[in-house]
């Protein structure tokens, strides 16, 4: 029994074919094109699935689809994303037509929260807070060994959460969330104006001939020992443990584990997050919470295959 | 089939025997006594179980225990209440002695909050957050129709999540809580402060004979007009509104169920509430969920009672 995952972001989009044991049997990924619409998206993907049914027929049983939006699971529908830029997109329906599969879809932080839950895990703690930190910050929540999506497929959107009355700007539109801190985004933005000689920065850190100011630059420049690169890491380190502190404080999970690009930065965040929990008042949720940093790069499309396969009853 | 339902609080502590529809034989209430400790304490319970027992007998199949604190629900203890001054007492193991039935023990604001989900909603929304208004602020969560309560039992802890970085003084230790601004001890620090003649104040707007400055003497100021009353309501319900936010984006509930003494005050705060809730940037948690003010002064025993007949399969 195989099933399918597709992990819809806002530059690519990825698939794979796995088993129930999380064996990997074949791997796509194409530029997601928002630009050009959902009718050109979805002709792609439906190529893409096709080749997936010639190749592997009836041990086909289910596809999960994960997408950064706000998804309405039980109707199978996109309702609006940001990033995409796309509004009411049907995505259940058309991969049922295309491929005669069940098809679930969920907001691609659960199904990476349930790809750390089964692959890092190994469905072990039954509480898990699976954070992802990229461009921005999503959240996917399994409770009581389940995935949790709340009541319109819009729980854990834990990028928004408040951490400064009146703070930063946000990309939502609001201010003070947590993304505004920690989010990639706000992380360059607060490079740009700290660092004097931005240019002589991105030419310094940068990966040979891709000299560009990203989280991946900031990253070596703490390495180097950058002063300013390291007070922005610890600083995000602070603002992240705020953040998390209050969900801890309402969720009490058994694991947190962060996810994303920016987790790459983990050594130089992670003392100044850490030392946010040591200072909580409420002591147990934050002596037994273990935070682990996921290496694995594809749980979101790994997590969408295993979701529909577990949906799928297989 | 019966079950017995204790709400053990800092003041009073309430039994109750009802059946699995809701329905109440017999109730008692008692002070506490934190001060003589837990045994004085186990030993007035235990007259009470036993009075229980022999008027009810076999029909008696299970406890439901809620304590204001930090309780681990798997080995049935209070691990620490700072209001009761108790620690590391064991619960369920001289209830189970006393009486012979299974015994469940949970923090207060959970089984609040399972007495609302089955005596308010009638066990139709599956997630719902309910929070109780008192001197401090707790929260229970029923998601995907269960009572959730986390890794060690002590999800919930909304009162402590952070509302205001560096703000007010917290009784937890902390600096900035939701409790610190919506607690009733913090709406009456606020009075204090702000009200330049309080023996006036509290003698016009007091119960006759119960001349004491609380939240029901702050609630008839703002019936009458006073606007430093009315401000303090209003104040209290943006910062309700506020820590609420920061939940629903993580809980996508269907329903918020407000409970305990402070929400009679509810006509006073609940403009400013949904205020807040509408001016957020991401529209669906805020749009769908449907908040209710119950004004069951019972649902902590209740819930007891229905939560440990639940548990144990009846």
């Amino acid at each position: 029994m195989l099933g399918i995952g597709i992990d819809i972001g806002a530059t690519n989009t990825k698939l794979a074919v796995l088993d129930k044991a999380g064996r990997c049997f074949r791997e796509e990924r194409f530029h997601t094109g928002q630009s050009a619409g959902p009718a050109v998206f979805l002709g792609r993907l439906g190529g893409i699935l096709k080749a997936f049914k010639s190749a592997y027929g009836k041990k086909l049983v289910s596809v999960g689809v994960g997408i950064a939006g706000d998804v309405d699971p039980e109707k199978g529908l996109l309702r609006f994303s940001p990033n995409l830029g796309w509004k009411r997109m049907e995505v259940s329906a058309p991969i049922k037509r295309m491929t005669g599969l069940r098809c679930f879809v969920e907001n691609d932080a659960n199904m990476a929260a349930w790809g750390a839950y089964v692959l890092e895990l190994g469905r072990g703690p039954g509480n898990v807070l699976a954070i992802t930190l990229g461009t921005g910050i999503g959240a996917g929540l399994i409770l009581d060994g389940g995935l949790y999506h709340g009541a319109t497929g819009s729980a854990g959107e834990a990028g928004h959460i408040k951490i400064v009355s009146g703070g930063r700007q946000c990309n939502c539109g609001g201010c003070g969330c947590l993304e505004a801190y920690c989010g990639s985004y706000a992380l360059l933005r607060e490079a740009k104006v700290r660092i004097p000689d931005i240019a002589a920065f991105v030419n310094k850190y940068s990966v040979p001939n891709r000299e560009k100011l990203n989280t991946v630059c900031l990253t070596k420049a703490a390495d180097s020992g950058n002063k300013t690169a390291a007070n922005i890491w610890a600083e995000m380190g602070d603002s992240l443990g705020r953040g998390l502190a209050d969900m801890l404080l309402l969720l009490n999970p058994d694991y947190v584990v962060l996810t994303g690009g920016v987790s790459r930065a983990a050594r130089h965040f992670m003392p100044a997050l850490r030392k946010v929990f040591r200072v909580q008042q409420l002591k147990t949720p934050f002596r037994t919470v273990k935070i682990k940093v996921s290496k694995n790069a594809d749980l979101g499309v790994y997590g969408a295959a295993l979701f529909g396969l577990e949906k799928a009853g297989k």
